[in-house]
């Protein structure tokens, strides 16, 4: 058998079982899945330098197209350098199958280049951790088979997540020229299917006991969940809270403004009968430190992870299964009055909250969060926005009312980490036609720019940087600034601006220095046709008063 | 208790257990972390946003003075962006001391925000991991007392290497203003003296039952080991040789050029009775398989490691001790005559390679190699070369005996990445008034361009890019050349140039594109008193041809 076989049995088995896209990392020891892998027809192969930033990237083809993105590098750091965006995928539920070449187990340890610990290097950041045995006797082909099987559907099996082959390989690394003859594909193993089912009686009966309904979702770019949850919160008598990372229409969506100026008291009326919370994380700091100051009767939280999860600390009731799956079943059942009174408080809440938002801003103020929403009011309906972390998600989860119908919100809050938002944009921005908006920091920007270090920036690509010279969230936060320490550990104080990455990676740059420019600004970029940036300048200390301003407005 | 005082206690015992220098990347989680050791006297602190690119400023800062660095940053993915330069000061013997903030255990894996596993993150890649208890009581404040203490001690203790404590921190991150009052230091407790001695009789018994004595030095940086080699190879009749990253002065080191000629009988002929091989990773990967192929009587490794690490597959003794002790406690015993024969071989292949290479060399070609040779015979002695992974240290062995005396030659071979060459030359620069010139290739820099992103830059930072559009190491193996996705998968391809980010962050920039421009480009950079980058743009296939019939000649 040629040494290549088997590589390109796996690459055939990735493309039946659904798999698109492929990142590759250069390399030597993973030549042969290199070869085999972009021989593969069906599958799109990327070639990206910079692991880190290959592996964000993965995470924003598998957004976009809710398909397992296959990642392929050498043995080494090249690895490690992964780890990053598979602990982001592991929280975030995003699949990826990740591939790492390894030296035969025997050299590891051994003052040999590019060797570390590759066997589970991910700890328990992902799913599965599998490996091929570096001696591919028949057995062990049949083994590699069916390992491969296994790990392809664990990626996709929900909660979905990243899941890891280690694959020794010795030298020599590059077979004979590749040939266009066909493979004895690998046999397809189908994942077990498992469904289960609601009961319609005890479930109703269970509703009718609580009168006061919350019904909170948290992360989830699912449209057909966004549109279930709203009917299920009309059928079955729910208040409906969620973030702007919930991608839901309709509902309350300010609570971020009102919670925060309500007394204890006031909350209380807040406080639900049953509680049912899907999905993973939110950002309303209030709402979530609402939730746990509650003495809830009743929450059931609805997620198919196995892991005992309770972000409120008041779960009564785990829901093993998907959200989609607990809408669709639930929806088929009769609907239900509620508790009036208690819809109505939420519903004047969010009123009056809309009322003082739309007074604040008609004040004009030059500072990044006006600047946002008057951004928000152009672009197009139907857009992605993908968010960094830190405050630019703050911002927009503020802004969460005024978003354009249709867009979808993204960010990386499986482990909120900076370093890979620009990388999962780009990624998005390849898988779609859509345009795709990427809001960020200037720091998380720097921190991320080889995300625009490749040949394939697509010009749907539209980055908006708030540039205002450093991490202006810890100017938020009462504490770090008033250390002596502030100005040189806490707060970044990066002089830096995107002019230069931009001349170097052929994007157009348009940049907002005053108010003045504000308009002509924001037009020029929006209408600009090719990949571009729009950098942001304001100043620190007037984006801090502006948004404290807002909470209490 | 004042909720800063056990962080302070911890900084105050770094300083005492001899740390020097602490780099702090920004976060709110290890705000506690921040304030006691950017407020501890005698400690250098550093703001390195990307956690990646701190962590290889780390290992340079370690290497450069000998001491531990103190890694600090906030939880989530900041700890995984460590991973990379973990592995790599593992592998190099490099020691750190790494403080992570981490969310208290109760709340991991719970939707919240910058989140992971972070106990026992980086696996096998560190010496030992501790970590301190979320509830700091007496009892546990004790714990973290001797922990401290533990993990300080086992960072320093040989081999050197990587410790990590885990340290678990709630809500308020901010205490109220650092106050220069003093606190109650914690004890110092010092590790375990433990020195084996080699006894005199059985040593030179030993030796003198094998009269062909070949001592082969791997990757090490202490010039006291350099000088003792070359007096301990004297005195016993060992023939000694060495790779440019073992900083020896004198022995063989033309092996890359004339092992690859030989014929496997000529070969045998070098083949000794007795290896004594000392220290960590080789480059001349001639050499390894040569010895390899070998069937040698007897093989002694000289390390303190405790690991099993048998490089040539030939260990018949393990020396646990270091090669400093080694060589001291054995240079008191009597001298000893050998096989002047067998020494004659090596000796006379060194010298007829020596010729060769001259007359190559004289022979003007407008490749990186030649501009190399030429930029070696003007660079100042005694100063620091850091070279990248990849073909520079190559290159830079195939000229180990045309370096400057004096000049050091550092590699990151721990782990043999590209991921940190330039951050690790920075750390480097930063903790030396020598100048430092970090040689590597445009992709290893576009990879670690975040190295250049922090306002601490040196003017001894000298960088030398080979900037040859792409991964150049691919075009000299036979094999991904001949792949028809070589172009798009193994060559990386990359049209980027260094001008834009030596703008960006203030470094002077010269180049060469053409032969005339070598003389007054050399010229320029070596005089400017600036930081500065020269960048190097060749022809890829002139590049590899030059360097193959290097070999030839």
């Amino acid at each position: 058998m040629d040494k290549l076989t088997p590589f390109r049995q796996l690459a055939r088995l990735c493309l039946e079982k659904g798999v698109e896209n492929v990142i590759i990392s250069p390399g030597s020891r993973n030549a042969l899945l290199t070869i085999a892998f972009s021989g593969q027809k069906g599958l799109s192969c990327f070639s990206i330098s910079d692991e880190r930033s290959a592996g964000y990237l993965a995470i924003g083809m598998a957004l976009q197209t809710g398909k397992t993105t296959v990642l392929i590098c050498t043995s080494g750091t090249a690895a490690l350098n992964y780890a990053p965006a598979v602990a982001e995928a592991y929280f975030q539920e995003v699949p990826l199958l990740v591939l790492t070449a390894d030296r035969p187990p025997e050299w590891i340890h051994q003052y040999d280049g590019q060797t570390i610990f590759q066997d589970n290097v991910y700890g328990k950041h992902v799913k599965e951790a599998f490996s091929w045995s570096s001696d591919l006797s028949d057995t062990k082909l049949r083994e590699a088979e069916s390992v491969s099987n296994k790990a392809l559907n664990s990626t996709q099996r929900s909660p979905k997540g990243p899941v890891h082959i280690n694959i020794p390989i010795s030298e020599p690394f590059y077979p004979s020229r590749f040939e266009e003859t066909d493979v004895n594909p690998w046999k397809v193993i189908e994942p077990k299917a498992f469904k289960p089912e609601i009961e319609g009686v005890s479930f109703l009966k269970a509703l009718r006991r609580y009168p006061k309904r919350l019904l909170v979702v948290g992360q989830q770019h699912d449209e057909e969940v966004g549109k279930l949850a709203s009917e299920f919160a009309g059928k079955f008598g729910f208040i409906l809270v969620s973030d702007s990372i919930s991608n839901i229409s309709g509902g309350i969506k300010n609570q971020d403004h009102f919670l925060k100026k309500l007394s204890d008291k006031e909350k209380q009326t807040l406080c639900p009968d049953l509680l049912i919370s899907t999905d993973m994380s939110l950002i309303s700091k209030s709402l979530k430190l609402m939730l746990r100051g509650f003495d809830i009767q009743a929450h059931w939280h609805v997620q198919s992870n196995p892991a005992f999860i309770d972000p409120f600390r008041s779960l009564t009731k785990k829901v093993e299964i998907t959200p989609l799956e607990f809408f669709q079943q639930t929806l088929n059942f009769d609907g239900l009055s509620n508790d009036e009174n208690y819809q109505e408080r939420w519903k004047s809440l969010e009123k009056k909250s809309s009322d003082s938002i739309r007074q604040y801003f008609e004040k004009p103020e030059f500072s990044e969060f006006h600047i946002l929403r008057k951004l928000f009011h152009k672009i197009p309906e139907d857009c992605i926005l993908h968010v960094g972390n830190s405050m630019s998600i703050r911002y927009v989860n503020a802004l969460n009312s005024v978003l354009p119908s249709g867009c979808k919100v993204y960010c990386n809050r499986g482990t909120s980490g900076i370093d890979g938002c620009l990388s999962t944009a780009v990624g998005q921005a390849l898988k779609t036609d859509k345009p795709v908006y990427c809001i960020l920091g200037d720091v998380s920007f720097q921190y991320d720019k080889n995300a625009l270090w490749n040949r394939y920036l697509p010009d749907n690509l539209k980055i908006i940087i708030l540039n205002n010279s450093g991490g202006i969230i810890f100017n938020m936060i009462q504490g770090p600034s008033d250390q002596s320490s502030f100005e040189d550990y806490f707060k970044t104080m990066q002089p830096n601006r995107a002019s230069y990455l931009a001349q170097e990676y052929g994007l157009d740059y348009f940049k907002i220095t005053s108010p003045s420019e504000i308009e002509e600004g924001l037009r020029k970029f929006l209408t600009c046709h090719q990949k571009s940036i729009l950098e942001i300048f304001t100043d620190y200390e007037l984006n801090t008063l502006s948004y404290k301003k807002f909470f209490e407005s």
